[in-house]
């Protein structure tokens, strides 16, 4: 069987069922179970429990026996020593996918939980698969599914595949990826990977035709070779970034008791990454830093960086940014400087690049007349707008003079996404975090506002300039890669 | 005169003037008036013109030379021309303090703008000492002064001293001091520099003993041998934190087009940072974070950290970011691991270092025990809680299930508070932002509450760990540095 079809039950199954609810709603199967009721509308749903009847309302059923036949997926959070006999009666029952949420295995690290576990791995394979245990499961917005601290996230299916070894990174990266603006296709937190791993998930995320990004969390892989190969075939059809935990003598340690993954040496990583293609990043922001450059930016190849900035510092800390992310200042010719300096104010501006247009509040008409310049340069591959303030509330909340008339020109904000659709040049808006006085929340407020827009309308955001330099880096990387 | 009483005009003077209001009361000097007029309360502030006898319903002077005797401080925001001839007032008039805000000099890179300068630097010295050109001026709360954007800024003089540049840097880290918790003794944009530069301002910070930790902008430095000289002196005495812009070749060809200064080589740099002990920072964020840790915790020697954490995945990166900021993960002893075990959860928790107490809702009792714990065993020099919610009205907003019953414990929040008193650690709490719904702000509000009172008692706040130990470990170096 293909993976994807392998895959489905997990990810699109008809009707699920949770083994070991309880009349304690804070436990983790009562919680698993109303997760996923609150948020997998219409997804058929089963609590499963041999010591109570009745759960938030609903009929439980007594055994995984007596489940109706259009459950696909079980999902078990029973104490670890039972789960192996639940795993035999699913396979028993002819359910293909099982979802083991509960700890107590491998990762303990007694002999009697790594005994549990070679169990579970002995039962799984091809006739069920088993994803965990010591897992926060799957989220699956297209499937209704979700992981236990899931029940709000976004149930509009996305593009970006994300599996992990931890079931907290997993939750991280989900809450995060809505302030980023993007949503995924499924995340995976597969723990202790008795059975479907790094591999597998991989080989999905490049088969799915849904997913065009993929990004992960690892501690360590079982299969190395297996791992190399698959990442190799993905990173050259899918940008793939990996967030590559332990790598450190500290941080290997605490993977070990963690996941009980043997992490690896730091120069192999380096060989992996420089082999396959994929991109290194070496904390969750820098992660979702660069899935959202993939996500809203077009592919690019040129290197060279038009910056337009509302300050000379900004302008000197962009320029050093630049460079160290191993990116290039454009250099405009003397037509091009000549046209900027006839519309920029006669002091405190520059016509070079970065270009300073003295302050945060350019008027609109000069903001895009400047911005169009820059696009049509021929000495540019993309653009960086850093300390503009990029909306009219903005100038308002910032406590910009709107006694000047002008800045009451609700089409400012457009100006980055006109110039984006118009030249088909990625441009990256650093919208700057923080500053104001602490009582108000209005500016983070307009702030959430305008990223929303911006990433809706294919403009990337990021809140310093370093960090919207380093992830355009990644996207000319991959663009010239692929050649 | 020594330093302090030769800036005590500018810090602290009795009366000022702005030369250059005007009509329009969004050009430079109307703006720096009415700044200083919402921000100084009760200090006595004339408006200077030739052009108009009113502005704002008050009096305007027609010359310098007919200011009241007070005025020991005269800001100039003229057309550049017009400048030498104002300070050349000044000096007739006794005054001794002149900030020129005007561009138009050195920095436009002309002739006729290097002339301005030259003059201007010909005039200043011994009778009148001049800030600027092209710069915002000064920010010193206990002096009822502002600069340009700063008519909201705190006005509580705090004992940070700051001088950069960059009129913008100055706005960035004085907006931005309000998030991390302190204010600054004096923060001066000195711009191009023509007389009080770099050297005289670290003097004055040397000697300031309001002043406890210094930070700087620079993009060049005009006497590097006085600079490297007075950096040591001040290093020794003081935590002292450089934001050096334009190390790299494109930062650096940015920095002479803004500020019209020799960047230096990067090599000059290292040898500088690494003979003086002043530390080095790359971007504005990462100077606030190195301040906010020698602000909020207290002296440390000890490198062996231990990390508190809601999930194991969260540990591992805890562990990677303490190897690579310098620092060492503490190791327990067999005693401590066991009175850990006891009130750990039975599964997903560690009682190793990194401690994963399992989820980010530990039970407030649960949470305090263990950190006492951590805190008496003698294995570790300090704290650092990660992916725990610290408050009861977090942990609502965050779904916790409150039918658990015990949440409703308001002296969670005090915990960290009072294991950093009694235990005298730095304690360092990581306040995760982002990941809830776009919608709400309540958050952020209840984030930056608790920031707040956590930065008012000692405790230090990072958005991530990374930050957190990158920061203490400044803190760490800085105490061995001393021994």
């Amino acid at each position: 069987m293909d993976i994807i079809s392998e895959m489905k039950s997990f990810f699109y199954p008809r009707a699920v069922a949770v083994v070991g609810v309880s009349r304690d709603s804070w436990k983790f199967g009562s919680a698993a179970f109303l997760a996923l009721k609150k948020f997998g509308s219409g997804l058929p749903l089963y609590p499963v429990s041999g010591r109570i009847t009745e759960f938030m309302g609903a009929p439980v059923y007594q055994s995984i026996e007596a489940l109706p036949d259009n459950v696909d997926l079980v999902i078990i959070c029973l104490p670890a020593a039972l789960v192996p006999e639940s795993v035999r009666q699913c396979k028993q029952r002819g359910i293909r996918a099982v979802v083991v949420l509960s700890g107590g295995f491998r990762e303990i690290g007694t002999d009697g939980g790594k005994r549990l576990e070679a169990e579970l791995r002995m039962l799984a394979g091809s006739e069920v698969r088993v994803i965990g245990p010591n897992c926060f499961g799957v989220y699956s917005p297209g499937g209704r599914l979700t992981i236990v601290p899931g029940a709000e996230y976004p149930q509009n299916p996305g593009t970006v595949g994300f599996f992990a070894q931890s079931g907290g990174m997993t939750e991280d990266f989900c809450g995060l990826a809505r302030d980023y603006g993007f949503t995924v296709s499924q995340a995976v937190s597969y723990g202790n990977a008795c059975d479907v791993n790094e591999v597998d998930l991989a080989e999905y995320f490049l088969a799915d035709e849904r997913t065009s990004v993929v990004a992960a969390y690892l501690e360590g892989a079982r299969n190395g070779r297996a791992f190399f190969d698959v990442v190799r075939r993905l990173a050259a059809a899918k940008p793939t970034m990996i967030l590559k935990g332990g790598l450190t003598p500290s941080g290997a340690k605490a993977a070990a008791s963690h996941t009980g993954s043997l992490a690896g040496s730091d120069s192999a990583w380096t060989a992996f990454f420089k082999q396959t293609g994929a991109i290194q990043v070496f904390a969750v922001e820098e992660l979702l830093d660069a899935i959202a450059a993939f996500r809203h930016l077009p592919p690019a190849r040129d290197d060279r960086v038009g910056v337009l900035c509302g300050g000379g510092g900004v302008g000197v800390a962009a320029s050093d940014a630049c460079f160290r992310a191993g990116l290039r200042m454009g250099e405009f010719d003397d037509e091009t400087r000549s046209k900027l300096a006839k519309i920029l104010p006669p002091t405190g501006a520059s016509p070079h690049n970065p270009v300073d247009c003295d302050n945060p509040f350019p008027r609109p008409t000069m903001l895009k007349a400047i911005l169009e310049i820059l696009a049509a340069s021929g000495a540019i591959g993309s653009i960086v707008i850093d300390k503009i303030a990029m909306s009219v509330k903005m100038r308002q909340l910032l406590g910009y003079d709107t006694q000047v008339g002008w800045v009451d020109e609700p089409w400012l904000e457009e100006i980055p996404v006109l110039i984006r659709s118009r030249y088909g040049l990625p441009v990256l808006v650093v919208q700057r975090e923080g500053g104001e006085p602490l009582e108000g929340v209005e500016c983070e407020a307009e702030r959430r506002r305008l990223r929303r827009y911006y990433q809706e309308n294919g403009v990337a955001v990021y809140p310093t300039v370093q960090r919207a330099l380093s992830a355009l880096a990644r996207v000319v990387a991959y663009g010239r890669r692929k050649g």
